[in-house]
């Protein structure tokens, strides 16, 4: 194995390492805010880094972009607006927009530079970025937040990058009470909340921030993940009134577009717990 | 990142590499059968490597074993002689041994240098090894289910390495026919099925070879493994005669035993499949 030909992010908080064998850099930069590289894998596609953190490659971010997005809308009644905090990438947007009921998204990431280059290297996920309902915003969502008008708002989506960074801001009480703020009744917030075995902790006082904020209800739902530390993910969601023990089944399970890995037995089975986790959060 | 501080299974065939901060080489043995390795980890205990690839780790085997015993003990009505093919390390030996209905169960490993790594190394995977209904063979798997007395057996896990090496003949029609001729009616046969991500088609000719060999009814179970290549693993079940459609919910949700990952919630979920593997499997 020649180190030249392979990515390695080592994550120092779990002593643990995700690799993939590249064939070429395709491009590298440094933002104002952070530092982006797209490489060229033999397997995965292309591959997204920002700041030697693996952010998505083009084979598995369908996992994280389908759980991010169609449990939280199979869950609400009818999203008409939905803001998505970061997402650069725009993955997270296109699975927003395939549902038909949304009438306006607005996407917030701090840094443009994410956006183009996605448009550049994974126009994929880039495909629904002209849609008319679609609104893009390049600027810092914790001031969007603090700014947006109250009950305006029926899903918040914060598709950030790890607490740390450009991102810090993104993972306290405050935030989560502007948005908590921004939502209408029975609204609901889903942030990325790390891996279940190495962020057990940080997915504790994500909830806890979170409740201190006044959300009522909490669900973690655990997914694969490949490309991200230990291979195992989380989104965390978060309800302003109202509870989230089901979800819209019927809906789920008629859906009028292709997923790759959600469907309404999955979306069940995410709702499941682990027995550590179950024990950890005491549910 | 110093090179020579991590242990790093590059799998060339997903183009994708996993690896662990490692403290010190505990052990390093060339058996008749395969090299062994046994490393101290900053972060997930030990680790033990065969032949370049990673085994298990003390932090995250919990997974592994636990999925690849209870949901088969938790289908059959009641498990009276079960039979382990590999499985040296003797977790899954443990995990079976949990169940107070088990009367009896052999494991068949080729290589006996793994189970006495395991006692050394891994002393909590081995501490059911002197239960009376224990029985620990060392000899070839494929020849013990050759010459098995038919419909003698209830539950037959095969916990192997990959389908490469000395495991390379538990993976074919020959094998399945006689674990199917050992199995009493209504009976379960659990095999490590690799990475839903990276090795379907492998999911794919396995249960071909299954169904050849007389099953009626198969189920592959998901689960996170992050030690493993794609972080996300499977078993495989297979039953001869009855179907797979339920399991026994009560007694998972009444186990007079911990679990970490297992529990009710955990089998009905792994029951779904993600929607690529549904299309793919044809279920």
């Amino acid at each position: 194995m020649s180190s030249s030909n392979w990515f390695t992010e080592a994550h120092e908080a779990s002593g643990s390492s995700i690799g993939f064998r590249t064939r070429a850099l395709l491009h590298s930069e440094q933002t104002p805010f952070q530092h982006i590289e797209i490489h060229d894998t033999t397997d995965w596609g292309r591959l997204m880094v920002i700041d030697g953190c693996v952010m998505l490659t083009g084979r598995d971010n369908f996992l994280y972009h389908e759980m991010m997005t169609h449990p939280a809308l199979f869950t609400h009644a009818r999203v008409k607006r939905a803001v998505i905090i970061g997402g650069g990438d725009c993955g997270t947007l296109r699975e927003v927009l395939r549902h038909g009921e949304v009438e306006q998204v607005t996407q917030v990431d701090i840094d443009e530079r994410v956006t183009r280059l996605s448009e550049q290297y994974f126009p994929e996920l880039c495909e629904s970025n002209d849609d008319p309902r679609a609104e893009l915003r390049f600027e810092d969502g914790v001031r969007y937040m603090a700014e947006c008008a109250a009950d305006s708002v029926d899903l918040i989506i914060v598709d950030s990058t790890d607490p740390v960074g450009p991102a810090e801001g993104l993972f306290n009480a405050d935030f989560y009470a502007s948005c908590h703020k921004a939502l209408r009744h029975g609204g609901l917030l889903v942030q990325q909340s790390e891996s279940p075995l190495a962020h057990l902790d940080l997915i504790k006082s994500m909830r806890g921030a979170m409740r201190t904020a006044g959300f009522d209800a909490l669900r973690t739902l655990p997914f694969p993940q490949p490309c991200y530390p230990t291979g195992w993910w989380s989104c965390t969601m978060a309800r302003k009134g109202g509870d989230l023990s089901g979800f819209r089944e019927r809906g789920a399970a008629t859906k009028g577009f292709a997923t790759r890995y959600y469907n309404a037995d999955i979306h069940r089975a995410a709702l499941a717990l682990p027995e550590f986790m179950r024990q950890a959060l005491g549910e």
